[in-house]
């Protein structure tokens, strides 16, 4: 991307490579007819913008036919770059592909880099930042929810709202400037106590935006869920109940390789990443020990932590073990407590024990799959317990985009300090036009080359 | 595909799952319109065929955008089925290609079977049955040659040549069947001893089509090469001067988990299946006799065996294993001794050794990458030593179809013999019709259900 010169024509395969029938390979650039015609049967003119044509691409270092294959033509600027784009349409083999690509290159394309279609996009105003950042969240999200926001992203709502904190801004910076200009003759169009209370307001909606980052995250990462309880209290049985209500296993992670069992689900369309550990136990055993060991470990990264305990017998030593975790980690991460098996029968004095936690207590059958739903809400109502979010709203998800309005917030606060302390108009205009820049970066107005750089590097090829 | 109703619309992605950043999803039937259109932003109307349109595809449950697309309608006839096709181009995201499809299926569509879109191309008259297995020929070729091959035939030229037979048999099946309209009349249109020349002229000239199956079976299955010799002899890194002049690895299986290593590389256009075996030498050791006893084994099913000696010392006892293997094999399989490390000087016992072996020898520096392109002259003589193929011949690459054709020689040499033994007119035809029937089924017009089920379930979903 560094060496970007203004005019060439870049060629990637766009589709995965993989066991498929249909693969797509993607031209653009002014020249993408000149590497692509003269490989061509049916050669494209400019009547055939947006014209699916069944078409042959051919060798001609000795006129062998590589392919047949759909070619379309998108004529600047009407296309995904703003330039003039070919998509060919070939049969998906590996062969085919490069040879294909050969001829482009053969014909004075070069190979694109990561992400440089999306970047030209970028750069010929088809979007701005955070929509390609948005286009790299589409392809990789993980769950529903995370889909929608980087959707809602791509379709410019987060510009929208960053936006219309720009605009707020601009609009008492320019009676500030005026102010300015006019210093000498003692005119003042605002007064310092409005442009305090406006900075003020603006400060207060930044961070109202910003308050959507931790819903944000989640959503980015998803949820780590940890399940825990001495051994045989079903735990397994739950992650299977979990999993047998979505039906989205993405993987598993078999524990044979592993003192714990990972599993991919999505809860409400959020990505949760379900970890069923080794059985929590009052050991003597050093291997078991490690085991023991480790999952507490996996408390340290964990949001959620499932406590298991047995509904039908009285509380043993390893419980004890695992009511003693709880008061150690209730501050750090969210915990639930779970009765399982009350399918069986309930022992009061362990429910009582459990109450006594005062934490939201969920009695369940892993076995019957009763009270899972219950138990859904409990862990969504405790991700989210200090999170509201409406259905419609934009949500921040990246932490470059926060560390801007971080940044954007800094500055206007040192505007109000530069009030507070009279230091004059002029430094107050400064520190009024930095958090302008920063918010900048985030639609990438005022990005850096290093950052644009960091960005589209981590686009997949071909994207 | 068994329970095909005549009117149903399938839906399939199209494109590979993984890492990328475009889907093709594909839809066909007389509903296409009817499946997509009720989720679309902008409808496709009999207007947009062959257009490629910017779209959004509509979650109508709750009215959010599922993703932002291309959307290609290829009316009927004019499309790839002959059906309504609707191609849409999404972002690559699984959660987001789920969800299209599930619209679709709402509206209507069913999830194809693999290689249904194929499948109805051929129903519907869109190509015959070769052709439709070349599809699957294109995508699984692993070799310049093996994709050329399947090329040709996609382009009708092996049904070209089946159907010139078939008309050749036609020309004096008819002239048959007017003999036996008018036998009662004593008017006979073709003299049998005439008949007799035309059966066998046909036959000749299956046999002559047959005979290119040897090299068809070749360029489809590849060459399976095999690098024996002693402990040290230079056999892997012969395998990697081949690997490097190539540069076209494919895979490379560890010998971590077998006693051999395997590389798939491509010669000339070709594919070949490298093994470099364990050691050949004479051993009392129960575990390195078990590994020289595999390595044996690999010669049962190979094509060629490089046998490779030093050159600058004398013959050792396990060379003289080796020569001995030469003897017992060089009826089965395509021998070629190979001297190594000439560079480091020439034994003239070694060289008279092997020359009295009167088989093609060839000398090599594996390290220096000297006398590789002979050696793969020498490897390519071999292989096809008794098969010519002129460039631009099509050439028999399939089971099926070399099945068919022996059936039809069958049939046709029973014609023959039903001249000789004067078995009556009628007779001859039905061993004429068979043998025309049998060249049916490589074309697809006589093919049994079961075989055509047999075909296309071996195809991917989505083609």
């Amino acid at each position: 991307m560094k060496y970007l010169p203004e005019d060439d024509t870049i060629v990637a395969l766009s589709s995965p490579l993989g066991n498929g029938a249909i693969a797509v390979i993607r031209l653009s650039g002014s020249e993408s007819l000149a590497a692509i015609n003269p490989a061509l049967k049916r050669p494209i003119t400019a009547e055939d913008a947006r014209r699916a044509i069944f078409n042959e691409i051919i060798d001609r270092s000795n006129e062998a036919v590589i392919d047949q294959v759909v070619t379309t033509y998108f004529r600047n600027p009407a296309s995904y770059t703003g330039e003039d784009v070919v998509e060919i349409s070939c049969h998906c083999n590996p062969l085919i592909i490069d040879r294909i690509i050969a001829q482009m290159v053969n014909n004075g394309a070069r190979i694109a880099e990561p992400g440089e279609f999306t970047f030209r996009a970028f750069m010929n105003g088809k979007m701005d930042l955070s929509q390609a950042e948005a286009v790299a969240g589409i392809i990789s999200a993980r769950s529903r929810q995370s889909l929608t926001q980087s959707l809602r992203h791509l379709e410019g709502r987060l510009s929208e709202r960053v936006f219309k904190i720009k605009d707020e801004i601009l609009s008492y910076l320019s009676l500030l400037e005026i102010n300015l200009d006019f210093s000498e003759e003692g005119i003042e169009v605002m007064p310092m106590e409005e442009m305090r209370r406006k900075i003020e307001d603006t400060i207060t909606s930044i961070c109202r935006f910003l308050d959507t980052y931790d819903y944000g995250r989640l959503l980015q990462e998803g949820i780590k869920l940890l399940i825990l309880g001495k051994p045989n209290v079903g735990k397994s049985s739950l992650l299977n109940a979990f999993l047998e209500k979505d039906r989205a296993i993405v993987s598993n992670i078999p524990g044979t390789t592993r003192d714990y069992i990972e599993a991919n689900l999505e809860l409400d369309g959020l990505a949760v990443q379900a970890v069923d550990t080794a059985g929590i136990r009052d050991t003597e055993d050093q291997i078991e020990a490690i085991g023991v060991e480790r999952a507490l470990a996996q408390m340290e990264t964990a949001d959620v932590a499932l406590c298991i305990f047995e509904g039908n017998e009285p509380l043993a030593a390893d419980d004890k073990v695992l009511l003693e975790l709880i008061d150690n980690h209730r501050e750090t991460l969210h915990v639930i407590p779970v009765i399982n098996k009350i399918d069986l029968g309930e022992d009061n004095t362990v429910t009582a024990a459990l109450a006594a936690l005062e934490l939201p207590l969920i009695k369940i059958s892993a076995k019957a799959s009763t009270g899972i739903d219950d138990l859904k809400q409990a862990i969504k109502a405790q991700v989210f317990n200090d999170v509201s979010i409406e259905s419609e709203e934009v949500v921040v998800t990246s932490a470059r985009h926060k560390l801007a309005l971080e940044k954007a917030i800094g500055s206007l606060e040192n505007a109000l300090s530069a009030i507070e302390i009279a230091a004059g108009e002029e430094i107050l205009a400064v520190d009024i036009r930095l958090a302008l820049d920063s918010l900048g970066e985030i639609t990438g107005e005022t990005t850096s080359e290093d950052v644009l750089n960091h960005i589209f590097a981590n686009f997949c090829i071909g994207k």
